[in-house]
């Protein structure tokens, strides 16, 4: 049974990261919201492809791994992919590198006009969807094959899926910062208690993990 | 060395209780933002006069325990007094009972006239100010002799001591919901981890205490 699970990063006050710019993709406050998440042995192993040993290995890397396992399809926003950078050149792909981390069929929802698929190196290939989320979720549910479907971000997109009542498994790691601007992660969101069982952890770095389940 | 402490709950989406009315005057969503506190035994015996050993005896019966240790004096909004709820009663005495649990000097912040303190039975005494929060600090200070001054509440009164830079010690129990009303917790208290050191607990309930010391 596919189950539909977002992981996202949020800041004590509810803040998402803000101020996307080229230099800063995922906004300049994404560091301070990601550094237990990036210290952590999967991530090095699954995004830096250091296979060394290097990195923490207490909850923080437990929510990592579990993050990474059991994925068929990926789903995400355009900004994400980075499509808003070079919006006019059809060669971009993307900031994710030469060999995207994902290896799987990854689905970028756009209201620019479509463009051919593109695979990459790894198992990777990212094909852009101009419609709506609950479409491109069956699109993503099949090609999943029986495994879950991660929509990846970022949380506008998050927010889209999880309005919809298309969410099974959302998790938050919450740092413990306040950044006092960025998107709200949580509006709309309330009761979400209601209909997914809530579960808090703290990790030694800090952090406090927060999932949704149903 | 007196400290300056405060305890306050909020929701996961950042909201302290919202929908104040004389027959809930903590806010019609206190009870949810409360229950794992109200089910300590620290609480069944401060506050319900409970001795018979009912009660939570986890992490957040410790941090109850701590909430009522080493406090000299009492600093609280006018609505946390009740001073709103029959604003023209002379002899209303708040909504804290005929022993409240306080047992120290109680400042009361009010912006209506001046009216005479209050000695309650068990060592309360309600005082009504009209002056800035520096000042009624300096004299809840004077009162504690040494030991720390509590700020009560509410969200706003808290709020104005932590603006004004005045406050040692915050600690926040997050209960696992989402009430998507209600007074916003952290608005201007952003880089509040630059000053004070924090850490983050979760309790038995899936309470998440957060604490802000310097």
């Amino acid at each position: 049974m596919t189950r539909v699970r977002i992981d996202l990063f949020a800041s004590l006050d509810g803040y998402t990261s803000a101020g996307q710019t080229p230099d800063h993709p995922m906004g300049e406050d994404w560091g301070r919201l990601t550094t237990a998440w990036a210290a952590t042995r999967t991530f090095h192993e699954r995004v830096f492809g250091d296979t060394s040993g290097a990195g923490t290995t207490g909850v923080d890397d437990s929510y990592a791994a579990a993050h990474f396992e059991g994925i068929g399809a990926e789903i995400m926003g355009a900004a994400m992919f980075g499509l808003h950078t070079f919006p006019d050149d059809p060669d971009w792909r993307g900031w994710w590198g030469d060999r995207p981390p994902f290896g799987t069929p990854v689905y970028v929802l756009t209201h620019t006009a479509p463009r051919p698929s593109i695979p990459m190196p790894g198992g990777t290939t990212f094909h852009f969807r101009n419609t709506a989320v609950a479409d491109v979720l069956a699109e993503a549910t099949e090609a999943a094959g029986g495994r879950d479907v991660r929509v990846g971000g970022g949380v506008g997109t998050a927010r889209a899926f999880l309005r919809a009542g298309l969410v099974d498994h959302l998790h938050v790691m919450i740092a413990p910062v306040l950044l006092g601007r960025g998107a709200r992660l949580w509006d709309d969101l309330s009761g979400l208690e209601r209909t997914h069982k809530v579960t808090t952890e703290v990790a030694e770095s800090g952090t406090v993990h927060v999932t949704f389940a149903r």
